[in-house]
């Protein structure tokens, strides 16, 4: 129960956040009267003009219920099945979706690249874009796929986006942004979402509003809209088209009006600054990579991470090396949350050890 | 808006209705403190319990988005790709679905039989089960879906549901329960809920929970619990396990508690049953086929139609055949709704007409 | 073994006849030298002039193994995955290829439509056509396949094409023709393959060589030559694309060079003529339904049935309805196999029975 | 056409050569006469018995046309669609199928592992085998494909195969063989077929007969049986099982009497070592890996590889790595073929260049 069993000290994912009360209060709102269903009601057209000014252009929008889906059904109308879709080898289309973009493409064939910072290597993208392509042995380069912010909460720059996009552009491939951190992306950045998708090139925009305080609702955002028929088909055929729409629809509403999606996004990402800033002033803990979002990856000592644990702090460790640690901070996370894990951090690390 | 532009006589589905309060109020409760996710969380395995309880033994629990994730991950679950369902003709999985069950199965073809009220015919079926099973060049007959209650509102009896189930068992195969309106089932006919379901030989239930009362929140419940690994694997790759998964469980565990589910089924039998008294009052109405949940088929004459309609009524009409028209009452109908709709239709008809 | 367990009175289906001498002697030939793979050798290319020629404009060709990949890869190239296939609930593609168009097309659906002779009937081919196109909630009516000659061996006259066509182009669908007895039927219409196909409206046609001639060869013939990439990676991705096509195409060639095609169809059809002429002066046999092709529906008296069997004579029997037999002849039927199984009903029909 | 424009010189594929003559004749033979169907003729039930005898074992066999479809029907019936298929990065199932295994898996994700000489590390295996097993939001290793030989030309030694089935083994996961060169390997390394096979506790067997000498004919062996039913609506439903199967079984029937299958693959491997003999003794050639079927890569010198095209002779390179070349022969390949090119690569080698 949320209630009875709080989990005060949680740094493993931004999934385990709850609401924000804004989204919360507009869903009970939406509880009564009379709505059309199957996103045909009042607060669908109104989060689809709303993403229309915010993109500062017209778009088509299907709400679904996880960013799994949308990434699926976005990569399926992207790619026919003998294509390939391009994407970096720590992605979560490429590992933690339990092969649903295999699925929804009926069965193509996504291609790991390398790249520090879970960025794709422009030139591992460069030789990819080319593989065979047309050769009817082999699937074709048909879709490239990018994550903002990345998996190790890196950002791509506008600058870095433009060169994979040219590569993409130049190969006649399509381009699909996995934005499971998008808010994120946007505010450590301070760029426009325009700049960071449609201007760069991005077909379809998996938004990734879960993670930054909704509860259920996630959208693909349509920039190409002539894909819109065909995804609707896809979104239908996959059983993602609530029937209530306007419960899903009501928490995006409530996250895009009156900029909440970008304030959510900021206290994340300055939780995770302020991590950052505390454990480089811990000696023996090593951050890892480039951190502009909300996630941080550093090697800690044996004892540190046991204290941490001890201390009933939850997050994963051991799972990418030995000694690597992932922390990860939301729009709920406070102050308080950071300050405590640094002082069991420095305590343990003063402590020695192993 | 939902607000602005009140639908006050819908009659065209359930899935217009709302929330109940008591679901709009956990929902809001869950908003805050951290919880695990993808269905790790306490709520989840609250759900878990209580429809353990309600159906008087031990199931697992899948919760989605849809009916159709729910069919369509089930019906994938019970039969090989190579295998054909037995479902009614009319039944929303062969109509309404976009062809999820053939995306989710990845190809089982369904093949639709007779019988009226929407409920399969019994010597069909017997058919239908044996026809070329294990024959190469053919699809293997593999699983029965019946829905309850059916598409025109009837209500499969324990007796009639023996029958099929009977014929499913001796057959060797597999029996799927398309529970869209089960709550209305469960308390029209003032039986058990595991009368209805495993003790009459039902492996996977849809659970049916979005029209009668929750907001996005679906359920797949598993009988024969040998199939909850594949299921999982099944839905996760289907974008149907939600992050933040106790938002959904919110709704399901309010929707359980204290009998809530049922009470809203009996307003919405209630509504329809006061709905078919009245329309039988009404010269020139016919009312077509039993009903015993909240749907009323019935033939209007031309004008009684157009004067519904001229007066905000909202419904399905001509869309079976000319002059058949469905209504459908929910947990949100009120007394004033169908006593509007009883007095525009008694006007009318006694106007005269074509 | 074929030569130590001869059947020679095999009326069970044209696919237990061998291979025309000169197809064997062309496979032969081609034994030896090298020649390119996959598609790219030279009888490959002479295989598409030749059906160039015969079907009076440029065509492309993808030689595959059975009618079941012809009309799986035809289907899937001709509807998207949300799609519905409209044909004849009699035809093969519904019933006997053991869900191949749906495992081709991703599990599109099929639409089982009636008609007389195994012809889709115009009023509910219209209907069909129609049938909530456009509704996301509905599968998209996208491809109606038709069959020459059909299930039963009546054929489609040009003007009976060409109302099915119409059909099909107004409502915005695509052609497939299964000429699973398209010899026979060009044979027995005395058309040209091009007024039977591509100037009826026809895309795609799988033409069905294997029933009347070849060995293991089968070829699906495009006429809107727009579809071939999307063909050849379905082909390829399929396993239809054989690494020594030259094998295939030796059948081919030899099949289609001095009209051995046509005459091996001229054959089966006068042998099936030849029958249906003797069984119709038979008392107590009742012919059924029109037949132009090598297939003979006939109802037989009990005694009659029994007594062919006895004597060895292969069909199938009761399959349809009880008395129904049907009887199928092929290029390799000699007079003396019709004219004894003749000899033999005559026999026992004169005998009495029940 | 095959005997206008030979291609005497070919080392490009072992797909380039034809058929032996006692394939040829074998297949004339069986044009005559009737033969059931579908795989139910006497020559197929003959082609069973043989595999069984050269597998000392009750095996199950699927004719099918093509090794592309072997390998897919396989794989498809040893993993779910949720499953992984731990191959070789170099292997013909992850490069060179345009997507076969993920199309008939309806969409399970390939693995690729590296190792030397086309082999799987055994430690790289050993991780992927443990790789988030029964963890739902990734995919299960379910199945591991090894090739024999593999396609640099090396053999899995029976020690070597060992290692990686138990591997496999105690991951709980099934083991595929694509033996596209399997009579080479049998050849090359003296051992039994049984040995090399379901001794090692391979579950299915892609036969690889056309590479070696039949046509169109290719085989799944199956030794784990109870994978039979399965397997046989799958290779149906794949448009796998020809009407006139007699034609594909006559051509393994001949291939596996009287050890023509080994002959050839000797024939084969002999005028490979033939090849590296004369290749090592060139100077400025460079020998890639070991080999000891009938594949050779070496490192030409760039005008050795321009003397090669120029005097026609046909083979890969470039492909790989700059100057990196590809020789494959076959049971067709003469000794004035090899002395030819080896002859052609002095002169080239000895004149010296850039």
């Amino acid at each position: 129960m949320t209630d009875s069993s709080p989990l005060p000290r949680v740094f493993s994912s931004d999934n385990t956040a709850g609401a924000s009360p804004e989204i919360a209060e507009a869903v009970a709102r939406a509880a009564t009267g009379a709505a059309l269903p199957y996103g045909t009601d009042d607060l669908t057209a109104r989060v689809r003009t709303r993403l229309g000014e915010i993109f500062e252009r017209e778009v088509d929008v299907l709400i679904v219920s996880s960013g799994t889906a949308a990434n699926g059904l976005s990569l399926a109308t992207l790619t026919p099945p003998w294509g390939s879709v391009l994407c970096h080898r720590d992605s979560h289309i490429n590992n933690d979706e339990c092969g649903a973009p295999e699925f929804f493409t009926a069965g193509a064939k996504l291609v790991p690249l390398g790249g520090a910072d879970a960025k794709i290597d422009p030139a591992q993208l460069r030789a990819a874009v080319r593989h065979r392509s047309g050769d009817v042995h082999s699937v074709v380069p048909s879709v490239v796929s990018v994550t903002q912010a990345t998996e190790t909460g890196a950002v791509l720059t506008p600058d870095e986006l433009g060169v994979l996009s040219d590569i993409t552009r130049e190969g006649g491939l399509r381009l699909h942004m996995d934005g499971a951190r998008f808010a994120g992306a946007v505010s450590a950045l301070d760029a426009s979402p325009a700049d960071l998708t449609w201007r760069a090139g991005v077909d379809l925009l998996s938004f990734g509003a879960t993670k930054n305080g909704t509860m259920t609702a996630d959208a693909i955002v349509v920039f190409d809209r002539s894909l819109t028929p065909e995804l609707s088909f896809r979104t239908k055929r996959g059983g993602q088209i609530t029937a209530k729409s306007r419960f899903h629809a009501a928490q995006l509403d409530a996250y895009l009006a009156d900029g909440l999606w970008l304030r959510n996004a900021e206290r994340a990402n300055a939780m995770a600054a302020r991590l950052q800033d505390g454990l480089a002033e811990i000696p023996g803990i090593e951050l890892l990579g480039e951190t502009a979002a909300n996630i941080v990856f550093c090697r800690l000592p044996q004892q540190v991470t046991e204290k941490l644990l001890a201390d009933g702090f939850v997050f994963y460790h051991d799972r990418w090396e030995p000694g690597v640690v992932r922390l990860v901070t939301s729009f709920a996370t406070t102050r308080d949350d950071v300050d405590d894990l640094l002082r069991a951090a420095t305590d343990a690390a003063s402590t020695g050890g192993a």
